[in-house]
């Protein structure tokens, strides 16, 4: 089952769009963890077992593992989620870009090592940087399109025949990369008029949406904008207002209680 | 000794302006090294001392150490430069980008876990994301601008206000971005025209130039396009070229033969 066939499964059977991020910031881990050999990997499992019931997707970052030096941690979290959670979609969060032979390394890193359903990918090294994981059959690529910090103007906006840079990335992933293989494009939900804005343009690509939570993007107006007609469409992804609901004892049962909230507060937007 | 000092000592203590390149194709490995269990490390490392007499800086390329799940290696060939050869320039071709709190993870990554002096930097996420890499005193963040291959063309040359995105990003990164840190920027030798566009917008900043060698970029218009006014200037990378220029016992000793080549083909370009 590829990645589209396996995120539409996966949204009806847990009735969520929510994504749940997987940052573990070393100086933010929970009381009981801290100290332990493992600490990452018993962080991100306690979170993802509590949080299954309520998200669609997992999506660890990968940079806080590399910064740690605990690449065997990650894969030890990626082999849980696609152990223990089956049906549930796994995208590493990795921001690659490189040119053909050495893209090709980093498909396989996510795809084969890591396992994951999908991987996040800048586009400014063009089209033949993102073909190689187009290639991967079954595979996702999630393409940057319109990031949710406050520099993503800074070149994403710059004018080009009129439209902002950001919609020519649409227009190339909907007319181009998407009949390579299968697409996603990151829109942040800090800006919610351009989540629509690329919606018309991809028709019904699914959207990587962060930007919900800690960042303070606004549900409401992110899935009004981005939602398809079906009411699927998005992935929602909140990673620091879950993880870091508690930091005691009972820190999964904390981060399940705002992830079970996210998901409401999403499915609660009334159609239309 | 920042970035900058370290480099511009390096291309005059080696009286040259060529890095070598490491990306450990596994399927390419020596046939004395193959099967070996640390054979990335031993092949890199061979490599390193073979050509350290005619190149200025070394740039590991950490997708093929990741495909590999060798980081351990790379954590070693990045050590062994610095300690046995501490004149020379580390750079890690990483080509990260995030938005902040994640891109201070890459930062550390690339500065504190392989202690390299510079990294590549993708400017798609805008000023911030680049920040918490020119935050770290002392270190390079060398920004993509136009990049050595085909696709490079389909978002970097996009026209913005009449000048290609690409000097837009130029612009930024003399302008704003090499204020806030010590910067260099990333320009294909498959585009020699455009090495000296970039080199009219960015004063005296360093260019990485990839593209020589394998990739088929011209040395004598690169070079004339590129050098400062005081013959410096330039990065110029060659990887595939360089490492697999033998497979037999003597692989080492025929990659330092064609460094040299090379390292003197840049020499030999004439003055204006």
């Amino acid at each position: 089952m590829g990645f589209h066939h396996k995120l539409e499964n996966a949204w009806r059977s847990t009735a969520s769009m929510l994504c749940v991020g997987l940052d573990p910031d070393p100086t933010r881990m929970p009381a009981p963890l801290r100290g332990a050999p493992d600490a990452i990997a018993q962080f991100c499992i306690a979170i993802i077992d509590a949080t299954a019931a309520t998200a669609c997707a997992f999506k660890p970052q990968i940079a806080y593992f590399a910064s740690q030096g605990a690449e065997a941690q990650l894969e030890q979290v990626c082999a849980h989620i696609r152990d223990a959670h089956p049906g549930h979609v796994l995208i590493l969060d990795a921001k690659r870009g490189d040119i053909g032979p050495t893209a090709e390394h980093y498909a396989r890193e996510a795809f084969v090592r890591y396992g994951a359903d999908a991987v996040t990918v800048n586009p400014y090294l063009g089209t033949d940087s993102v073909e190689p994981f187009l290639r991967h059959e079954g595979k996702g690529t999630i393409i940057l399109c319109r990031t949710s910090n406050r520099g993503g103007d800074d070149f994403q906006s710059l004018m080009v025949d009129g439209q902002p840079l950001y919609t020519h990335v649409a227009h190339r992933v909907a007319a181009e990369w998407s009949r390579m293989g299968e697409c996603a494009l990151v829109v942040g939900a800090t800006y919610p008029a351009e989540v629509g804005v690329v919606r018309d343009i991809v028709g019904d690509l699914p959207l990587l949406v962060p930007g919900v939570g800690a960042q303070g993007g606004e549900v409401d107006a992110t899935v009004r904008a981005g939602r398809r007609t079906d009411g699927w469409g998005l992935i929602i992804n909140s990673s620091r207002a879950i993880l870091y609901a508690g930091d005691g004892e009972d820190f999964a049962q904390q981060a399940a209680t705002v992830a079970a909230a996210t998901r409401d507060e999403i499915r609660a937007v009334p159609p239309g």
